[in-house]
């Protein structure tokens, strides 16, 4: 007899890009694979984070016997506080994971209460039905790892974020040999790192962008200003060592890259000569020609240090006429304008920029399609999903799966929810769970909905009228002029004339009322004759607020 | 003794993109050159459309001779129904771009009053002091223009949008012959198009995307549905090629690229076999395999006929499993998002989508670093300027000019506003004249101003509370509970309990009032008391309204 199917789950992360979260469920046993936060997008109005949504989870939460995370950035440990929160369940991860997971606990005050644990690559750990082992892969950040899924029906391969990186600055290879050693029984299941599927050929090795940060730091005649992610470590190191060849002090700024900075120094993977990093407070003390600062603002973050260098309102650094501005990053898809806005402003403060478009100033770190399809083939899976990535990236991928033989019904293109069976017999998609998006406003979790989106899209786009009417209870008069204010409709030269017109459409509305006031009615006719009236005046429909006030 | 100065002033489309126009001022004679709309940023919450602010024509309307429009796209001359309301002044343009622009004086009504005149490439009109020559020139949209500005201190080379290709598929060569013939004496300005300084090398030419086209239509095994900007004659032409050859009915939908293609077809432009072109009502009738779709949404745009296919809700087309969709066209900057998000959907109704990443189906219409040193080369100004563009490019284009060995002092990165002054002596800054950001929203231009936009945005991030209190006037005393009201705050489950909290709050801070009320003073206390409960509650700050009614 068979036994239980494994089943697949992504809670997020495929169909959109961020708030990475898997399932892996066999037979009681579950354990989730990154718990990642996705950024807001542009109609996410004043949203701070979206994360995962775990109901499937709470429903029996003892099922759920270990969390593996596959490295440090953002959308895969992002949102592991609010699922700790519910469900105090061991973590498993390598080691600057940890210290970057530790930085997060304690920001939501959970570091006591946490239980994580550092794996080393090679490693494996046993939870419930599954063994989890861990195996080291290139991406930007260091000690990246995939994870080999051994189940009782086989191996899973879930790559997690990577690259192929034969020349890395620092951190590891991906360990194709141990891949090579799955693929001589072959896997049960590939999942793989879609986000770049659609790029042909390969991703750049990170030596290409050591080579032009030191060309362009060798030849600055002033001082050079570097931004890229905080938790791009390695990038970080080879600002260090240009410094270092080029006689130049180091000043980080920026709360999120002094942190990393400090933590990626006390874990022994950033290498600073002694003297070499000083506070940027003391940056007015040293020349422009010996100084490098490293800051946060890649993505045009509004409170970020470049930001506010570009802007003029950064504490400690003025841009200056020589100041040479590196950007050594991309903008992630919808930071687009932020950064382009911050590159016009340092130039119109005088400094050079060196970004992308320019100069090879920074790479990827995803496979592109050549690198994909030498894991395929080094793993040999018998099924096959992509992860990580838009919708049309998982279809890509599924195609690309197939070009190199896989069957159309073993690959998978499966989006945030679809729970996908695979046994003896095959693979097939088996039913839905619960997989919205939840979003983080301030302290709210889960409080802000598609509704409170809705109507704040409404005040948004055409702001809001207030009309305050007192009317007599028995007389059904008004008692005195109607009150009415304005925000975000109509500025200050056009308001009095704007609100005296619909002081007049009040009093009108209000003329025939005689009786029995059917309040809502009124409510209701005062609504409609404002947002009429407006709407004729101007074209634009703005939130209508009616109060009465019986007096 | 010298005569007048030439003045050079952009009212807008430098250090931004779109919202193109500038002057050029000799003694008392002023020329328009385009008055373009820009399409509103992200923080521009319910802002239309963008247009230049003309301040400074209006100082002295009479002196404006004549508006000169480079080519029919929207940033060259969407706005100038706004202006020509304000001053009527005789336009000349090429035969297309007066066909589109007589579609928008029509929309405001406007087309008996407007003085439009074709001009044809090679053409003089004589405007005051000015002698302005159309030149051809290749970009993405037939009858495209560059102007040579005869002034008495020399001939200013302005291009407009353009690029070389000397392959195109439709419309015409950029003139290099007579810009060669101005080299002879040499320019004394060259005003070049910036969009794509940031590019090395050559800009490809339409031709490749002819033959892209016809292999993917050749190969489609239903229907094709192709989307491209309504403007882009020539890519409709391909099309329209391309279903000659393979047999197919061409369907055209979107109210914009119904409205090009007809008024294209009546001024020849587009050569149409008979009875190939039907409407999207009739598709229906005909096989998946002998039709092609021509649509508007290449840039996601969410009312267009390719979003509504998208989501389901076109009401003729209905994608199927077999639909090849292609988007013939690139995003422009601040759109990614929305044109990502259809072609996801477009995956997940199962089309095939092919894309600029996929297969070669756009060209951009822009010149590269190659072309702009060509043409610099021709026609050897004096000076130099770039225009259209971000700040970043203009400054890339001066420091692209200047290698080519044009003096440090001769080349300039003016933005709108600024006033570049040039006579025999030399050129230089002098002044700036008003150019802000003039918002059209719904029928206003110019009442939506940065406050407005700033309690816009307030009210998008964290919603807004009324606070509605009447107060006895003797013994200031509350005569009933406060009434609160939230919108876009937070959700239907938790806003009772937010609310009554807010109540106890405004009772609380209302309880020690005694004797003369200070309404202003009340208002205050209640918005600061109940803005920190609900910052303390929630970590958000909505917009809070205090509104008091004294009984």
């Amino acid at each position: 007899m068979s036994g239980p199917a494994l089943r697949v789950i992504p809670l997020g992360g495929l169909g959109e890009i961020g708030r990475n979260m898997m399932l892996y469920e066999y037979g009681d046993d579950i354990i989730a694979v990154d718990v990642g936060v996705m950024f807001p997008e542009e109609e996410m109005l004043g949203i701070d984070l979206v994360i995962p949504e775990i109901t499937y989870l709470m429903q029996a939460p003892q099922r759920l016997r270990a969390v593996f995370l596959t490295h440090g950035h953002e959308d895969h440990i992002g949102a592991l506080p609010f699922l700790l929160k519910e469900i105090n369940v061991p973590v498993y991860c390598t080691r600057l994971t940890r210290g970057l997971v530790d930085v997060k606990l304690r920001e939501h005050r959970l570091q006591h209460d946490a239980d994580v644990h550092v794996v080393e690559p090679g490693e494996t750990v046993a939870a419930g039905a599954f063994d989890v082992e861990f195996f080291a892969v290139s991406h930007s950040i260091p000690d990246a790892a995939g994870l080999l899924i051994h189940t009782p029906l086989g191996v899973v391969v879930h790559t997690g974020d990577f690259k192929l990186d034969h020349t890395p600055v620092m951190g590891q290879h991906t360990d194709l040999t141990r891949l090579g050693e799955i693929g001589r029984e072959g896997a049960l299941l590939l999942a793989m790192d879609s986000t770049y599927v659609e790029y042909e050929g390969y991703t750049p090795s990170e030596q290409i962008v050591a080579e032009s940060l030191d060309r362009v730091i060798g030849a600055a005649e002033g001082r050079v200003i570097v931004t890229t992610f905080a938790s791009l470590i390695s990038r970080v190191q080879m600002v260090i060592d240009a410094a270092e060849r080029y006689n130049r002090r180091v000043f980080v700024t920026g709360r999120s890259m002094v942190n990393n900075v400090q933590m990626a120094r006390e874990l022994g993977y950033l290498r600073v000569p002694a003297n070499m990093m000083m506070s940027v407070r003391e940056l007015a003390e040293h020349p422009a020609t010996r100084t490098i600062v490293i800051c946060t603002g890649s993505q045009g973050e509004p409170t970020s240090a470049l930001t506010r260098m570009a802007n003029g309102t950064h504490q400690h650094v003025t841009i200056h006429r020589d100041d040479t501005v590196v950007l050594s990053s991309n903008p992630v898809p919808g930071n687009e304008m932020l950064v382009y806005r911050n590159i016009d402003s340092l130039y119109r403060a005088g400094a050079r920029v060196i970004y992308n478009r320019l100069a090879p100033v920074h790479v990827r770190g995803h496979a592109s399609q050549e690198e994909l399809k030498i894991i395929q083939r080094l793993v040999r899976p018998r099924h096959f999903i992509g992860i990580h990535g838009e919708y049309r990236h998982l279809v890509l991928h599924r195609l690309l799966a197939m070009q190199l033989g896989m069957a159309a019904e073993d690959a998978f293109a499966i989006t945030d929810g679809d729970v996908l069976e695979i046994d003896e017999d095959g693979a097939r998609l088996a039913g839905r769970v619960p997989a919205e998006y939840v979003y983080v406003d301030g302290l709210g979790v889960g409080d802000v909905d598609h509704i409170v989106l809705r109507d704040r899209a409404h005040l948004a786009s055409d702001g809001m009228i207030v009309v305050v009417v007192s009317v007599d209870r028995q007389r059904g008069e008004l008692t005195r002029p109607p009150e009415v204010m304005s925000h975000g409709f109509v500025g200050p030269e056009e308001e009095p004339e704007m609100l005296d017109g619909v002081r007049r459409v009040v009093a009108a509305a209000l003329g025939g009322e005689r009786h029995p006031i059917d309040w809502t009615g009124v409510r209701e006719a005062l609504k409609d004759e404002v947002a009429r009236y407006l709407y004729e005046q101007t074209r634009r429909r703005p939130l209508v607020l009616p109060i009465t006030v019986e007096v």
